[in-house]
């Protein structure tokens, strides 16, 4: 492990106790909210609340790991020899990431099989994405990084090309109220999306030692938090306006409608 | 306990979270989607969650224990002396494998008493199966290990029978739209569980030392996500499938078949 400065280790391991807690509260937040959805939406919303759910519990873990890495004592940090283990990340995201495409593509509500289809191919390019990365991650040799970086971004840019192109005849299709929320969805998905790639090459563009550590570790962390506790309280505030809007389609004759009669 | 390299010993402890983590979030799906189940079908989709849930407990544990069993410190994984505790996997099955051939039996809805008897005897052999190959599993004998296994693998083919067989009148009963998954439901319990004998013999068949421990602990890693987490995910989904089925049959006259009128 690299030397850190009381002030680096501090922030990351204040970093994973701040995305251990943003968790929690957005996975409590999507499964006592779930009731206020639409049957048609709940699971999309379930979805979002389990994808945060799992992330608490590596942050939990990686928080652990990070605690039991290094030991401070009258203000200095020292590396202990237990290992940090970065695997948890791989761990989350092998189980998060076709997680995060399912909820997207179930609260879109694609007719007949579509979504199903969808989902499962979007899914495994997402698998595939997340194994390519893991053997970079591990290693410290650049031009073993930059091989599987690349390698893993062919299934990242197909999944964002999909999610972007394929899916834009399906937004025609979502109702007035929330097409544009559901067309911001898929830019939140690429936007959030591109940190990873970027904060994967930080140690491979100049940052060296503890820096890297510490921005690679800080920059996940960020990344995590907008890709999965913001983007589930997104999803489940189209969730919502989906609910409302069904409820106006389905009683045309409301009270208001009766009254203007 | 064998030496292991730093690499092997993650693989598995890796594998012990994934799985920890997988049957958490298995559980929590299946708790909340619960409520979008018909009454009928409630009961086998609680079952489902349940046996998740006992399988996220003994996960947890294993994971500790495997966790003690080693200690790595400066890229090195030595054995503390502290036991690794197999039984925690016998203790599970105890519980969940009748309860997986309960499920299915549940979600088929057969007449009468007829479910309550398939589900009792079935279950009653799964006891049976599993108490007969502990013995095998702690003994580092290989005679000792293929004959607990024989004997382990009379109740595992006569319940395989029953549920392939036994079960194949019952199929013909089913609603249309959810005959093709009950009868997958049945493939996948044959394949699924067909990983247990198979990773129980890799020691006998000449995996040795360390190959030895990661093979099986990864092979029944694999085997329980399989044969729990997404043998649930179906057996809910052939639920959701039964529910929509029976809405349409008690509501013939659809706001649409009205208009028709």
């Amino acid at each position: 492990m690299e030397q850190l400065s009381l002030g680096q280790y501090s922030l990351v391991y204040n970093s994973f106790s701040f995305v251990t807690a943003t968790m929690a509260a957005a996975t409590v937040f999507l499964f006592l909210s779930r009731s206020q959805i639409a049957s048609h939406y709940k699971t999309a919303v379930t979805v979002a609340g389990i994808v945060t759910m799992i992330a608490m519990y590596h942050y939990f873990r990686i928080f652990n790991s990070w605690d039991q890495a290094y030991s401070v004592v009258n203000g200095v940090a020292t590396a202990t020899g237990h290992p940090f283990n970065d695997a948890y990340r791989y761990v989350d995201w092998l189980l998060t990431v076709p997680l995060l495409v399912t909820e997207l593509i179930l609260v879109m509500r694609l007719s007949g099989n579509e979504g199903t289809k969808k989902a499962s191919r979007l899914a495994i390019l997402a698998v595939i994405m997340v194994l390519f990365g893991y053997p970079g991650e591990i290693s410290n040799v650049s031009s073993t990084r930059w091989l599987w970086w690349s390698l893993s971004m062919i299934p990242f840019l197909i999944i964002q090309f999909e999610l972007f192109v394929g899916l834009r005849s399906s937004i025609a299709l979502q109702p007035d109220s929330v097409r544009g929320m559901v067309s911001s969805a898929r830019y939140i998905t690429v936007v959030t999306w591109l940190f990873y790639p970027i904060v994967f090459i930080l140690p491979m563009i100049g940052l060296t030692g503890a820096n890297a550590v510490v921005g690679v570790q800080v920059g996940y962390s960020v990344a995590d938090v907008l890709a999965k506790a913001a983007f589930g309280l997104f999803i489940y505030n189209i969730a919502l306006k989906k609910t409302h809007s069904d409820v106006e389609a389905s009683h045309p004759l409301s009270p208001d409608a009766l009254v203007a009669l």
